[in-house]
């Protein structure tokens, strides 16, 4: 039995480690431990009477070393980044948070559980105003941890801001960790949880940086400051290795990253089989960017989300026009994919009204929202037009979380009253296994394959635990993307995929193989998979695809088809 | 575009209203509602000092007040049920309670935010003491919502204790609510949200009551009081119906009850085709029970949590085996699948340090907590086998939330070492979809339809609002659950289903239809399901199967089946 949990258990001294290899590319450098958040109390034993004053006094203080390290921190850089530090400095000395905890503690409270009450009231109090304090809620937060952590004696919390490359450790990142994170002190990011969709894969994809996932509980034995080689390929790391070879891995690693670099498009096999090749993109500013190399063809998915998750109220056709035709425009003449508003409880709308769910994975998610708000749909459906006939590109349109072929019946309908292209994003398990009578209502469909696995094989695909469930190389995974795209040469429409496994240059391989008309991935990753697609031919990709399809689990179908594929 | 949400909506004045019929049989009576727990608050305005004496005054006018209402309960009614009911009520008047609630207030609290707070320091307190105490932190929630209830003006929550039959109004039922129902008086159960496989639905068929589901926000409009007559194989609702119809409604539903305790089994098709119908049991007394009628030729689903998610520590291999063996012994002679452990996040182990998870059905569950503890399923192996020995049972055991072949090989493995018979729930859709690899290393199939269509359909079985996906009469569910019986047929194996769907009599055809060799429900609901096989040809069953599977949507599907099955 073999778990990524377990993968790591090696007897004796642990030289080798391995794990989930996420980004390609091979970093060397010392060790630095990212400090884990520190645990919330949810209560706290009450504080005699005669002992408050001393609480009150150790939490003063403790604020005070916090309010003072983030100053001398804002002092040493400049701009915006300092502005950023002076506010959440000025905030660990506020005068109403410090009155507000030091009632609690009057109420018996002790520091700890008395920081974390007032900080409550205070989110609550910002939340009401929204706006600007609403945002200032997450330094608040910050400060609250810094301040605990302190109070405990525990290293300051958070990710460090080294001045020379580090590979970074860390249990597992959090958006926030990841805000400030720059890539060229970075040599690589290693995590002891986490997967191959995780948000540390997501954001080291996005920077460049190798990346090594899942690693497990070993991992923690690895000291600050140990020299560490990582490869973000194979997923193995080397503690103290042998200089030269590690100079010579940093360097061949360089090698192939300049073959990709010198990769022209369009892409196809080596026996002249063209596979389109798109971006994912979220605005017009990532828009511009993945347009500028000239490698993708057009953007394989648009996530509209941005204009939604932050906004206050529902935005007008106009902003919503707006923020659609600055992506449109980075791509002129060219194909756009729009996928409509991907929320859910856990990323819920401001201005709806959204209920907790106990597994918002499986909960009122993407399309489903509009079922019971179908202006939120026709709304965005009438700026996508509006914006497409604004600019020349060809606007197709699909929808997240589609179940049913009554709901593919129905979303159609909306788009084709608008002139728009309607598809359907397959990431449920009913909609592959219905792909023929969906199709009957929809022109194309795009498989997101990281809720695909994480449907097809009921594992959280944010779960540490389960990444070698959730991995797209499972079998039945790739068997769902078989059916899809076969239902899809039946009827003669095109079957993209646009989930983290078109970045992956071998399954990339094997998806065409399996009939997939086009891959969508973060703009950096595309050159990797078009120089591995011109180094096979189609009859590879068939027989890999075959092999995968057929092998007994995941690690099988990467190495039967890595055999075939000789990557 | 139709969701279980929008059902009910008919323009003009509702005189019927629809739902989800989710357990047979026609109640009418009066309505009584269920009243809903208070929403809690997270956080309060600060009280200013002068009114804070009121606020203490009003907290212990309300606190003495729900007191003595469950005090004057308690003398109306005799044994366990006074006791309880008396021990609840000093708990409102609790003195140490009390003066934490003040404590609150005089930091600067409302006496609702005092409330919550105070209530939250006892429960840790309690649960920290653990054993009886622990348990008592229900009935002090309880409490502080009547409490709650009581300070905004707000009628008593909870359900009431009806003296003449009465139908149940709610929006939905929780486990706590559902304790005390006694069916004697309630004709009926409505609720407006909830599924098939939700909470109230399977209460309400343990106790057999008529009951409809989903009903939508126009149930609301219903008051306490009206004549309301409720069809829970239809779902239909007819307020202040003409009385003579309604009674020749009862008296017909009651006419086919009796046609269905008049059956005898074994199963089979009119035309003579056997289908083995089991019982879904969790303990020795169920199972007695259920063995009685002589109808279930076995159990087709022993639950074994029961014997884990109550315990402190992990049972000895003696308590284990007595839990079983209670169970195998009601069926000696008989066939009892046993399903291994199935706990996971939202059903976590006292005795095992388990996460939380943001999505506890996509989780650590079922069999993925023994690839961390496998001294868990090899100590329940060990127990199982144990008490098959001393009984003459045929024990066939199944792991829960089995994923992928190399589980199954290493489950099949583990069983084979001590004699057992192995095989694997089929809840994950990839397990499905590779049926015929899973089935090269253990002996059969038992499809937990529940689970498999909340993973197919990517929708939590549990939401009030995605009943209409969960839906067992979903083609692709029904797709899943024919490549299932296929693959059996192929390698001469037994294919059963446990979930709901095999309680449903039409449905327990077409799965008949689609190849499946036996079917395991909760006892009582077996005879309806006999009864209606009894009425069909294997040949009608086969065409039922073929045109739901085929069928555009769950709606189809169920119209389809049932014209050829003529149910």
């Amino acid at each position: 039995m073999t778990s990524a949990r377990f993968r790591a258990t090696i007897p004796g001294e642990p030289v080798t480690l391995t794990g989930l290899g996420v980004v390609g590319g091979v970093g060397y450098a010392p060790v630095q431990w990212v400090r884990p958040r520190p645990e919330l109390p949810t209560a706290g034993p009450e504080v005699p009477e005669d002992a408050r004053q001393g609480e009150k006094e150790r939490f003063a203080a403790a604020a005070a070393t916090v309010g003072s390290r983030l100053a001398s921190r804002a002092s040493m850089v400049t701009g915006h980044a300092s502005e950023v530090l002076a506010a959440t400095s000025a905030l660990a000395t506020d005068r109403g948070w410090q009155r507000t905890v030091n009632k609690h503690i009057d109420g018996g409270a002790s520091a700890e559980w008395a920081a974390v009450q007032a900080t409550g009231t205070f989110v609550a109090k910002f939340e009401k105003i929204g706006g600007l304090m609403a945002e200032r809620t997450t330094d608040l937060k910050d400060v609250r941890d810094r301040v605990i952590a302190e109070l405990r004696g525990e290293p300051e919390p958070g990710v460090p801001d080294p001045q020379e490359p580090v590979v970074l450790l860390a249990d597992d990142l959090a958006p926030a960790d990841t805000a400030g994170l720059r890539p060229e002190v970075i040599a690589a990011l290693v995590t002891a949880l986490g997967g191959k969709t995780s948000h540390t894969a997501i954001i080291a994809r996005q920077l460049g940086i190798p990346c090594v996932v899942a690693v497990g509980e070993l991992l923690f034995q690895v000291e600050d400051g140990t020299q560490l080689l990582v490869d973000g390929e194979t997923g193995e790391l080397t503690q103290n290795p042998e200089g030269e070879l590690a100079h010579r891995m940093v360097a061949e690693a360089a090698e192939k990253a300049d073959r990709i670099r010198a990769w022209q498009g369009p892409a196809q096999t080596s026996d002249g089989y063209r596979v389109q090749l798109l971006a994912n993109v979220q605005d017009g500013a990532a828009a511009r960017k993945a347009a500028a190399p000239g490698i993708a063809e057009g953007v394989g998915l648009f996530r509209t989300e941005l204009a939604f998750l932050s906004a206050q109220v529902e935005p007008t056709l106009e902003e919503q026009t707006a923020v659609y035709l600055e992506v449109f425009e980075a791509f002129r003449g060219h194909k756009v994919v729009v996928r409509t508003l991907d929320a859910g409880s856990d990323k819920p709308l401001v201005f709806a009204n959204m209920p907790n769910e106990e597994n918002p994975s499986l909960g009122v998610r993407g399309m489903r929202i509009a079922l019971d708000r179908p202006e939120l749909m026709t709304h965005q459906l009438d700026a996508i037009k509006a914006a497409a006939e604004a600019s020349d590109v060809e606007a197709w349109v699909m929808a997240p979380m589609m179940s049913t072929v009554s709901e593919a019946e129905w979303f159609a309908g909306l788009c084709r009253e608008r002139g728009l292209f309607p598809g359907v994003m397959v990431e449920v398990p009913g909609v592959a296994l219905r792909a023929d009578k969906v199709l009957e209502h929809v022109e194309f469909f795009s498989i997101g394959t990281n809720d695909l696995s994480q449907y097809t094989m009921a594992a959280d695909r944010m779960s540490p635990y389960l990444s070698t469930l959730t991995d797209p190389w499972q079998p039945a995974v790739l068997r769902l993307v078989q059916l899809t795209a076969e239902a899809g040469q039946r009827a003669g429409k095109p079957v993209g995929v646009c989930g983290e496994a078109a970045a992956d240059p071998l399954l990339a391989c094997v998806l065409t193989g399996l009939g997939v008309t086009s891959l969508s991935a973060a703009a950096p990753a595309l050159a990797a998979v078009g120089a591995q697609l011109s180094a096979v031919t189609l009859d590879q990709c068939r027989r890999a695809a075959a092999a995968a399809v057929d092998a007994k689990g995941s690690i099988e179908a990467r190495e039967e088809a890595t055999a075939i594929l000789g990557g």
